[in-house]
């Protein structure tokens, strides 16, 4: 990929101020891309201002909703590429609120959609897909024919926002990609919010100094991917030339190799671990061993995953001791109680 | 199937003044059972308050919308089966008011299905699902295990609300029955609606005395289903025992033979038929050939469609003659304007 293609680029970044988006708009404005972020902040969606602390004044900063159609005429105005990221992250949150999952993941893109249409017709979009929309796989790895079954809210809207981005490329002309991503993990992920996923829990209790909890055996198998490989993804996808005369692909974007949970969690933890029964709530949303087929997005970009899990998760651990009263709140909140505590003894 | 087992059996029917539902409706009245309708005649979703003429006082009628909790509470109090038919209908005002379609197809199910689970979570749901879901078929004939990949706003929200009956089921334990339904034909239909599909079309025109105009070779298969038996798939998916311990399933529901539109266009009107271009908003949303699999459902219920398509529009078209004044508003309406012409003329 010649990365030069970026450089004065006018790219909009959705959700931007989020986990794998706030890392994709710093290493766009590294490769010299004039970066513009929109981002709600909306409540437990893991926006989080700090996230783009090293580049206050030289990203532009919008404030809003992706489905506010006023807004989104300045936003788009002249980008040239989008990333579009933004979304409700949380499996368990889309049970417990369904439709808000509808509205921050489905009905916003909707709206989204028809402003590209109307103020940015020429520019490609990337949207960030899920894995989640095939629910439990029926044969591994997974590939992007694989039948389409969420078992949860969160993947029926993130398969209809997908879907979106398809019909506005074949009925309206725009240019879209989406990239089902598996497990994503890294430096500025919300580690405090609750029941995003097991790789937030891990790294959050390692990080306090807490054994690591594994649900049932631990042999189900995740290809765990860094986000810097992610982003690389959405910069690949972003510039190669579509193939045929499609307006629009769908991809899969797996890790380096499948791991069990056991292995993960003793990757970051040592000898740390535990197993304990399944809780109700996640076993039924559980959806077994999940690795992905993605040789088309392979063969499509020449993207590959650089950075194994043993890597990612030091550089990952160390970004977060870094920056610890930043994204560990809770840590304080303990040290405060356990402080507390003594006192009362003492 | 017993039909005695719907004598004095509570049942609801959303989207009842519509036009499978009102045929379902007075259907189950005729079988016995007490019948709810809720309908909020939503202006071009096919609800037509004569469709249920001759069983007023017979069938309790409820105007609310499906996702108003409070209207929900007193429709479901008490309900033993739960047909669900409320929605839009039209694909093509879905891709011109995609997030009308969103809040008629999606949103309020996922109401609905809450008012369910609170007050009615015993009964067991049938949903009328659509083939649209499966977009251009990838191989025919389409069994329920074809790729989802619907070509239209419709087939993406008809698919979250299926979906939404899965869930409803697999996490909070409601019996749902999703029933995907190919092209249904017969009396109560709307024929006054705009680009409803081409069967409304062809009646319409065949009753004014046009001719019939097929958009481009007309070799597209279509396994047309007559309105009775999809009431009998409705009836018999309400009452047969779920297979193996799932609370859910997923049929498909195609008709007895497939036929090209050339076929069913002269079925309509004999040799009253020419071939015309595609216009370009029907190309778009065109899917070629489709007929159903529907095998999973015969094996389990016993269902068969009975009615060929020439004993079919026999019995459609005489309804509509001897109603035209209530379901061909355009007819009185050309001829309004044909007798203006002549006093302008003369």
């Amino acid at each position: 990929m010649n990365r030069a293609r970026f450089r004065d680029k006018a790219v909009l970044v959705t959700g931007g101020l989020g986990f794998i988006g706030s890392n994709l708009a710093l290493r766009l404005l590294r490769e010299g891309a004039r970066v513009t972020v929109v981002d709600a902040l909306v409540e437990g969606c893991g926006g989080n201002s700090y996230n783009l602390v090293e580049a206050v004044g030289a990203i532009r900063l919008i404030a809003a909703d992706i489905g506010d159609s006023v807004a989104m005429a300045e936003a788009l105005a002249g980008q040239q590429l989008i990333f579009n990221l933004a979304g409700e992250i949380s499996h368990t949150n889309s049970v417990r609120f369904p439709e808000r999952d509808l509205d921050l993941n489905a009905r916003s893109h909707l709206r989204f959609l028809e402003s590209c249409r109307r103020w940015a017709p020429q520019a490609r979009i990337v949207y960030a897909s899920s894995r989640q929309i095939y629910g439990t796989p029926q044969y591994l790895p997974v590939d992007e024919r694989h039948p389409i079954q969420p078992s949860d809210f969160n993947g029926v809207h993130k398969f209809a926002a997908e879907t979106y981005h398809r019909l506005f490329a074949a009925i309206h002309g725009l240019e879209t990609v989406s990239l089902r991503l598996t497990n994503v993990y890294g430096p500025r992920q919300a580690l405090h919010l609750p029941w995003q996923g097991f790789i937030t829990t891990f790294v959050a209790r390692a990080l306090r100094g807490e054994s690591l909890r594994v649900f049932g055996d631990g042999t189900q198998l995740r290809d765990m991917l860094y986000v810097d490989d992610a982003v690389e993804a959405f910069l690949r996808a972003a510039l190669a030339p579509l193939p045929g005369r499609a307006h629009w692909l769908v991809c899969n974007v797996g890790g380096p190799r499948p791991l069990s949970l056991t292995e993960i969690a003793r990757t970051i933890a040592g000898a740390d671990v535990t197993h304990v029964p399944f809780p109700e709530t996640s076993r039924l949303i559980d959806i077994g061993s999940y690795y992905a087929d993605d040789r088309l997005l392979r063969s499509w970009t020449g993207w590959a995953p650089r950075v194994e899990f043993t890597e990612g998760i030091a550089r990952t651990l160390a970004f977060y001791r870094d920056h610890a009263a930043i994204y560990l709140p809770q840590a304080a909140d303990t040290a405060d109680r356990l402080a507390a505590r003594a006192h009362a003894v003492h």
